[in-house]
């Protein structure tokens, strides 16, 4: 192909958690890369996912520290959350965060192009892109094009989205006002963490989800504790619920054949994420995807051998660590290093408050499954640290040993500090510790993470 | 000897971590456990230490929230502390706690006596204890008698405790006031996490320590920030010098040859603790023991192999997770179980504000003991939870790799979280993991745990 601009070893479309971590690994090797991203370095995750909830959601602890100060002693007079400041403050960590991953990328001599990039085509061994009026190629193509909110096929949403009533995870991240009245469409990850901030800051929030259980894979007993906690904080939750229409002023659920007319100020739409599998010319090449993503095998390789697809734009586990780690392996896969991401030891964290994480198998898994294992559990009262720093909260923890290995392969836990603790436990799946040698580990005291060895000696 | 009231497998005299623990491991196993506590079961950990002091800094997070409310998009109007409703909280913390213990040892069947216990003798392989005025045999016995307040002999120490100008860790835990000018003489553990939690509810407080640092077994980079990030709180330091007296409004102390008088309102002695080796008649036995402690093996066991120190009183590492693993290698040793504790693979935290984690080697070991060691550090700004939850606080976290193992023999982090997070690093000291099997460990995004690999990375 004639005025090709520049050729690279490999090119990288979309830089999200997969996209420059990879371009990372491979430019400190030695690759020349070049990374193209239309929109914002870091992805959904750093620019409208984990880490702005996670700004919200620090403002949330402080308002509900005020809530509760009278029980630890502290008298409160009035209070007020400005909106504003909080997206404010979200707004400059995000910048800041973003600077530092350009400043990475940079370091490390990745080229980066903040352009749309569209595939041409494959042509004797190479892959040509287009951006900006430009013509690129690679020799290796990493497809890292992430994913986007889902819309549901919900009466009234376009009209809703358009008017700014229904709003997704990216919009509301923005939203510079606090609803008095907020419906929750979808009580997943995303829509817990919005519906606990919101309840913290002042909202009357209710969450309307489709299944039984709120956060699909989380252990029941810990989902229906999760409820029961949030519920205190006030927010209102209806299960097994389909939201039929959405008018101007209020939504429509259905619930056990009865029509409901729910009136609120805002709706938030979080029933799911879609790969990114359109817009940029992948249908230029061969590889195979569905709806779902981009086809990979456990290498993270397409059927066409040279390119990947990393992150969540292959459909596995929508979760920046998960990216990560992807982008390690298939780049260890182009090295020749042998590396493999073991799904099941993934875990999961949920940012609410209390918080909540897990990993491995839940109760459901072992009975479905028939697995040969004993589940052990115990209130989180049975730490010391949890009782003097989470009054009023009903954590637990539950952990799951495989009989015949003798070792954990499931945990989940409900209580602040599970964010930080989980890696303990989700190392320990991975590296397959027996249950004896875990006895003789030193966890800290006061910990919350010291229920682990507890539970294991219940 | 006439007169046994009742003949037990094992005495256990103390009922702190160290102590009912082994009772509850011992009495779970069939054995006879007979456990003397003469204040209130759960020790000084419990009771006028590592509980308690969690519990008041509990609030004093809530209050630092508010302090520091403006900045995350909240406005407070008027706020105030009442001291005693936190030392009732408190106190109902540790009754909760307390009656945990005693349920658990009750379950497992261990026989408690609150009362004084007095060693008379070793007679025919049985050891004789007097407790109110009964007797009662063993054929082995347990030493779990913990530590007190190390009093040094500074000019009018005495008199200021007396006349509770001068407090200890015991009596500022009940302190229902709180001083306008608080003097800390002995910047440790215990020292700084009162200096935090003073300063958080607006005393003005100056840490005298005698060292040229905080924390004598922190790395010094890392207390020096630490010391930085608590004078923004508006603590103030005087390093080097030395306490020469107490009197009736304030202490002198001398700094580099000069004579400083300083006034305040109360002042807490935390210079350290020794252990309780009189007033039980240890010296009935011909057990070694010095000031120090009660000299012990690797296994706890004393000169005389059927009496075992555990906890504090053998002067090892006084920390309630050290006396946890040494009750359990005691008995582990007692029932042939093979049980090592690594005394250098011992997590220490520090639950100011921001806390601060460490273990295994700091900077000075690998200086001091010329280790063929790396050492990879990166500021907490790396890490994207920290940036969103920890404005203004200058963290670091610091990881020190074994060359020639190629596996991390130590590490110190300056971070909130550090506390849940210090175990998952502490775990791969012990299980030796080389650094290539860590970074392919998947640490949860967005977490302040994940700069580990970061630094591993850097």
């Amino acid at each position: 192909m004639e005025n090709v601009s520049q050729q690279f070893d490999i090119i990288v479309i979309g830089g999200g958690p997969a996209g420059y971590h990879f371009a990372n690994l491979a430019a400190k090797k030695g690759f020349l890369v070049a990374l193209f991203e239309e929109k914002s370095l870091g992805g959904t995750c750093l620019n409208e996912g984990c880490i702005p909830s996670k700004a919200l959601l620090k403002s949330a602890k402080i308002v509900d520290g005020i809530t509760n100060s009278e029980h630890y002693g502290i008298s409160v007079g009035d209070f007020s959350v400005n909106q504003e400041s909080v997206i404010l403050r979200k707004n400059e960590i995000v910048s800041k965060l973003v600077m530092g991953v350009r400043g990475g990328l940079r370091k490390n001599k990745v080229k980066l192009f903040f352009t749309h990039a569209d595939i041409l085509k494959k042509q004797e061994g190479l892959y040509y892109v287009s951006s900006n009026e430009k013509i690129y190629s690679a020799e290796k193509l990493i497809i890292a094009t992430g994913s986007k909110v889902f819309i549901p096929k919900i009466e009234g949403v376009e009209f809703g989205l358009q008017s700014g009533f229904v709003l997704t995870s990216t919009e509301i991240l923005n939203l510079d006002i606090i609803p008095n009245r907020l419906v929750v469409i979808g009580g997943g990850i995303i829509g817990l963490e919005m519906a606990s901030y919101f309840a913290s800051v002042g909202s009357a929030v209710t969450v309307i989800e489709a299944a039984e259980k709120t956060c699909g894979l989380l252990d029941n007993e810990i989902s229906s504790l999760l409820v029961k906690n949030l519920s205190k904080k006030g927010i209102s939750f209806v299960l097994n619920a389909k939201v039929s229409s959405i008018n101007d002023n209020g939504i429509t659920y259905i619930k056990d054949d009865q029509t409901i007319d729910l009136q609120c100020d805002k709706v938030l739409l979080s029933v799911g994420r879609v790969a990114n599998v359109t817009g940029f010319g992948l249908e230029n090449l061969d590889v195979e995807f569905t709806n779902r993503g981009i086809t990979v095998n456990e290498c993270m390789q397409t059927n066409d051998s040279s390119v990947y697809a990393i992150g969540d734009v292959n459909g596995k586990v929508m979760l920046a660590h998960t990216a990560y780690r992807e982008a390690e392996v298939s780049f260890n896969h182009i090295i020749n290093n042998k590396d493999v991401l073991d799904y099941e030891t993934i875990p999961s964290v949920l940012y609410t408050s209390p918080e909540c994480a897990w990993v491995g198998v839940s109760e459901e898994d072992v009975v479905k499954k028939s697995l040969d294992v004993t589940v052990k559990k115990l209130p989180m009262i049975y730490s010391g640290r949890f009782v003097a720093e989470s009054s009023g909260v009903d954590g637990l923890c539950k952990i799951f040993i495989d009989n015949k290995k003798n070792t954990i392969i499931g945990a989940a836990i409900l209580a602040d500090g599970a964010s930080e603790l989980i890696v303990a436990i989700s190392n320990l799946i991975i590296m397959q510790t027996p249950i004896d040698k875990i006895n003789s580990l030193i966890f800290p005291h006061p910990t919350v993470g010291e229920i682990i060895k507890d539970v294991l000696n219940s």
